[in-house]
């Protein structure tokens, strides 16, 4: 059986939005039991000119809808990325969550066909669909996800390789 | 036209790792630029029990060869993960990205039916050749990329997300 957009982005987004979900948690738990304030958690950085943990959640959400909201031909809905705490982060990735839940099989079809013209730093990048979700957003979700793991660990987050990738 | 697990796998980790390649050749100009010792970036850690450098390229470098010979119902080459220097991570790279080469289009006939079972940590995990690839192989492929590159950012690695990504 051969694969859709749909198969490669919506189930794969969703996934990693969960664990995105549970690691945080799990960070949130560290900094309880060890005294950390959790506002400094949501703005910790691995370098002074990287995204805080705040900005890495919110690109992770950005990554996944506008990466489906492209390629379903769709428009995704706006968040203004004012997160500051630790429980609007939460919302944050659940709300990217009931927004990926309201597009079905459905809104994929054509998607192959479809041509996505990006802004990136002043460029304009031209993919196929096709090539956008494979080299560009889906790469892109997992460096935000990861590096909020990433964060969290080097703030002493009891956190394993399975906290990132989901049970079966 | 719908997409093959060919598709969705030789393509991605093929750039994936000549990106890795790329960030790791900017790591060692900024070692070289800065007076760094590049094995202190080889053996560098964002916490005391995540891997060093050197195992992140190999687990991206792991992640990929048996990610696509589980699907394809090949068998890897065995790399014993015994690089210690700058130039065996990219020869390591280089070897992985050999190997891909060598996996056409044709290897991956029937890899949709196929199931792949592993052990992790104790316990054997079964899933589709497709769960496979999109839930375990492809997010923790990303995972020891990124991480690599967020390694050297925390060492003042002057990237940016597009030598993460790469050009069009």
């Amino acid at each position: 059986m051969a694969l859709s957009l749909y198969d490669v982005s919506i189930p794969v987004f969703t996934r990693g939005l969960g664990q995105l979900g549970h690691i945080l948690e799990k960070g949130l738990a560290h900094a309880q039991a060890t005294g950390i304030d959790p506002s400094q958690l949501v703005n910790a950085r691995l370098a002074p000119d990287m995204f805080t943990l705040a900005g890495q959640v919110q690109s992770a959400s950005d990554a996944a809808k506008f990466g489906v909201a492209r390629i379903a031909g769709l428009t995704a809905p706006s968040f203004p990325d004012d997160e500051t705490t630790y429980a609007q982060l939460q919302a944050r990735v659940a709300k990217t969550l009931d927004y990926l839940g309201t597009v079905d099989r459905a809104s994929f079809d054509g998607a192959e066909a479809r041509e996505v013209t990006m802004k990136v730093r002043g460029n304009e990048l031209k993919f196929s669909a096709q090539s956008y979700l494979l080299h560009f957003a889906l790469p892109n979700f997992f460096f935000h996800v990861t590096t909020a793991y990433d964060l969290l660990r080097h703030n002493g987050a009891p956190l394993g390789k399975m906290d990132f990738l989901g049970r079966s």
